[in-house]
């Protein structure tokens, strides 16, 4: 491990922001001259509330902020940046984004997985961009570094910034990721339908899946922001479904004392309960995890019709709609600050980073500083002891 | 057939208001004694828009209206009609409903199926129970009919009058039923998620099924408002899915010229591809549906896999999100007046009807009136012409 | 009275359809030749939710259902077609109108007052113009009726179809109009708003003022809807603020049970209070109103100043809140359907006549059948009935 | 000045965390004992977005937590706490605040100025009130604290914990209040109302004022959500209307390149507009403000009146929306824990603080530690750099 790493390491252990991350802002003197720069933006993996946002945020600010007038927006994902893409990149202007940051997606459209690097940066060089701009998630960031070394092997003047795009809230040195508040906005919506459903019927039993491969943030909040849940599952924290203080006893405790329970569920929560081996990745190489919702829906009523117990379940899978919902306006004004100092970075001629929100500052974070690690939350820690004060759950189910 | 039958048919076929039909309103001299009278209010089958409005506006009518004190809300549907139910019934006022109707669900609880016509008299006479406000669908309104046949058989002064709940709309006599707005509204919401999806990658396409097991009409106004359906699929009207003129083709030659597509298919769809003798019925004797949404989300890929086209398909069921929603300020009307005349007729000894709303009026429709017939939507009308403009999609599909 | 009129105003009185308007449709055989059209619109007047829902419905209908290519926007309402205009025309496309029906006001713009009829005939004629479509309410619908006959008298092929907008429904012939029932939810929000700043203090008043200059559809609609208005003020029924039975005294009495009171005042709504003579009119030649809202924030507060009794009023005119929403699901639906067949009706060839629906039907109503009259509440009707029993007002206020 | 407020006032210069203040969590021994506790609340000013939260998650820890029962819901603000006060305080309990959170206002009731602390604290002791919660904003701390003094000088075993409130943000040590991301997104439909009239009109002008009084937090967020404002006028940033530079030249140079502007003033921006000495006080103290939105909109129209321009402008002062807005999820989460931790400090007997939120962790803030300064924007740092760069408005106006 070198030095660099070292600290990095150290750092996010301790909570602090490392020395050889700098404050994002604006610089003088800019390095390349706006009247002939060439900007593209991509945006790649799954949709996200606020990637509209971010795009509108960059090209306003190149344009208005810097003069620059050659805006590309590369279509569907690094998929657009292969050799043989279908589509032509858009030509972005002010005039182009006035509206979009009120809708969902992205204008660009996205993809997973990505074309060899240097496949990508002939594209790039073919089209004379000068600056790229990814927003993406892990995998969209290793690939940006890729390109990065491949600009940096063929010492072009390009210069790579990413703005990092997780619905799961799970970047390291990104404290809070654009879109989160949305989607923990609309699982809201989600959870107090269940919660209806249940109280709807004797015994209704409303269950709610939501995204957390990793990291149960948005289940966490959903759960202390609308005050009904009874069972928060997230994948920091194991639980058990049987045995004498697992989830089935529990659970059928409450309904006989209340006669209807909310459970949630973070999709990475209870993967023991599968078997490691049979599962597949997806294009961005992620594993596919195991489907708890769907167990769950099947297991619990199976125990519950063993003890003669009728019971009502409804399961709501409101992902789809998190991920293509509109920015709400505290989303809005993360986009467009993390665009501002993208920007920022990028024509200051800075590279090979990602713009992160740590410590209550914008910062530079080297793309070469993200690990395999994933900011996750800490079982002994404030939030999920709210969370548990909340819900009245046990510390440990099973 | 006796003749008052013959003349509902007559006038069901002609779109005209039978003449044993009553035009809805106050009524002098009022039957009961409002000091002495006890309501009963009672919600069943599965969550609509609106319950709670029509429970509060009931309760706010019979107290200010009229000044009854006394009014149960019957817990857990026609099941806190037997003889061992679990809960008693709940105290209702002014006070008790100020605030519910803003909320989605029923604060009553409701339930599938119904004990014996005789077991749930037997309850009502033991609570003092004066008349009978019972809100829910077909079936509700059949045990509504059984109690009201055996009052008349016990020779009681007891009032049953039906508030018909569908939120297909499928009911004869009730041109527009209540939440059926809402769950327009609600189902556009996904719907726009799922066009937010599908145009957000290469070949996209969004799939959403929605509520209507024999009536399509959710999925044509969601079709009409949000403008963005390709393929409406209705109950009313079948469809093949392979074949030279079939959903398969008509998809890829969309896709190939658009990139995207966006299928909504209303629950009751396509049920040619279900073995009818497979369908077990749920608890309110509903045929169970074979699940369209799940049959065409693996089937179209499949095909598409085989002749080597890449697609990526989004599936969204916001059914239950869609029932536990609160009823919007159109239905919170509707509910308001419908549950203006519902107590307007009890109060005046009309018994064995249910409020509908035909031809601008409110109306009184006799139980009896109410057969196994839905309404449907006509694919020779207005209504599904209309559809046809929007989508572009062929009349007739395979 | 001409017998045309004649039969135009006893069908109006007796709420049946004049023989002489027409049920709208597609007709065959289509007057126009489709790939030689120029086709316009232009929207006039104060915005209204549902203006972009309208324009996309045209520009869709007339390119994907009859292929017509060229399609105008004329830009600011008729100023647009003065002759020393500012601004062109936008060019129209399916492209151009994707997603702009979700959202609020006109792309288009608007403006008050028109240019002389035959000065906008020689736009017309110069832009090449074969057919229009004005959006607007009575003061547009006389200017495309002066435009229509200047049309005559030069003998030139042109259409002209009006597609009625009037947020307050006061357009007879026309049972609903577009925007009403989106104005009418975001009525809803504005009076929950003072509904929650009422109850939060002791003597709390609340007072919203919504449109409605001579019609108070739109607050009769928000009193039945969120069921907490005590006191609903409409242009069609008088009212005075002192006296016995005045608001004052009736308030005073509200608040000695209650603490809080809530009064909901359509603009036109005592107009008595205002000297007829200080009345100037604005460009669209409308008188101009006295300000009902301002006048009862500041008399109430003095009358109970007098009195000794502190209390607590709390203002919301939420007027430009509600013109500039986009329309809801209900609308969507409707306006999609108004501009369907206001293209059938102009490729077919007719003219001078706008959309309406009526009695359950889209027609085509002559231009010339509008006059002065506007559609107003009954107050014996069951729609004011349902008012009074919902607010708990007695019928004469004063 | 005594030692500890020096240290106070070197920390909020500097950003840091006085040494005199604890971090909140629950402690070990529980003070109280929590079988024979009588806690009470109160809510007292203007209404906020998250009051009904914070009362609910109060009783909620209170009763689930540490097992107290006796909850009193004080009426009306500290006038409930008044001698002669009208209205006995509620019981409150898990059942009675179920759904409270969803719905805006307070359930208690507010108003503003106090008796007596004597007087109030012979209330409490009358009630038997062993703990208070006081939720409201700087004079409602000055009253907690006279309160709290009181109780010291009689030494009655009596906690005093309050919950800061100010939607406008400006509480120091108090980085983010409970309600503020709620008002910015309510303030954002307001402004994207006015941008809609705006763009609706040829040299339409949206006019938009919103709360901040001392700091234009709100006005500043919105401005970056929205992306459409192109003048944000705050307290803490002084401008001219007139003048070479001013206001109405830099809005004329607008009008002319885009036809429309967006002006957003917080109502606390331009003070220097009206003279100190006409201004009385309301009941909290605080000193009546000009109102500079009806300024703005009566001379900027005259302005342009006198250069023959001519414009429309579109005023909306949506502050009781904002006030009366249920809190939305990320305030939900808010309220909850800072409620959570309230209950923790006075159950450990903790008393005469606050519960405040500072660099991310929450905090116990002294009573006596607020002064009179506030939390405002600095013109030099991140945020406003960032409105900046979003309006394109130049660092001084005027």
């Amino acid at each position: 491990m070198d030095p660099r790493a070292q600290e990095i390491d150290r750092c996010l252990k301790a909570g602090t922001l490392p020395e050889s991350f700098e404050v994002a802002g604006p610089r003088n003197p800019v390095f390349f001259d706006p009247g002939k720069v060439t900007a593209a933006i991509v945006t790649c993996g799954g949709l996200c509330p606020g990637l509209n946002a971010v795009i509108r945020s960059i090209v306003l600010q190149l344009q208005h902020r810097y003069g620059v007038r050659k805006i590309l927006g590369i279509r569907y994902g690094y998929q657009g940046l292969a050799r043989n893409a279908h589509e032509t990149p858009l030509s972005l202007s002010a005039e182009v984004v006035e509206d979009i940051h009120v809708r969902g997606g992205s204008i660009l459209g996205s993809s997973r997985g990505a074309p060899a690097a240097s496949e990508m940066l002939d594209s790039l060089v073919r089209m004379g961009v000068d600056m790229l701009f990814t927003i993406g998630g892990d995998g969209t960031m290793r690939g940006a570094l890729a390109i990065h070394d491949e600009i940096k092997r063929r010492k072009l003047p390009i210069a790579v910034v990413g703005i990092p795009k997780t619905i799961d809230n799970d970047i390291p040195f990104v404290r809070r990721s654009f879109g989160f508040e949305t989607a923990v906005h609309i699982a809201c919506e989600a959870v107090h339908a269940a919660y209806t459903e249940a109280v709807g019927v004797e015994n209704g039993i409303g269950l709610v899946k939501l995204m957390g491969r990793e990291s149960g943030y948005i289940a966490a909040n959903a759960a202390l922001a609308t005050g009904h849940v009874d069972f928060c599952l997230v994948p920091e924290v194991g639980f058990k479904i049987e045995g004498p203080d697992g989830l089935y006893e529990l659970l059928r405790e409450r309904l006989r004392r209340r006669k209807h329970a909310l459970i949630l569920a973070a999709e990475g929560a209870g993967q023991d309960y599968f078997a490691r081996a049979e599962r597949p990745r997806d294009a961005s190489g992620n594993v596919k995890l195991g489907d708890i919702g769907t167990l769950l829906k099947e297991r619990l009523p199976h125990l519950f019709q063993q003890d003669s117990i009728p019971v009502s379940i409804k399961y709501i899978d409101p992902s789809y709609i998190i991920r293509a919902a509109a920015a709400n306006p505290a989303d809005q004004v993360f986009c467009n600050r993390m665009a501002q100092y993208a920007v920022h970075a990028a024509m200051a001629g800075k590279t090979g980073l990602l713009v992160g929100y740590w410590h209550g500052r914008m910062t530079h974070v080297p793309l070469r500083a993200l690990g395999s690690e994933k900011q996750r939350i800490n079982p002994d820690g404030e939030l999920w002891q709210n969370v548990l004060e909340t819900t009245g759950q046990p510390p440990a189910i099973g």
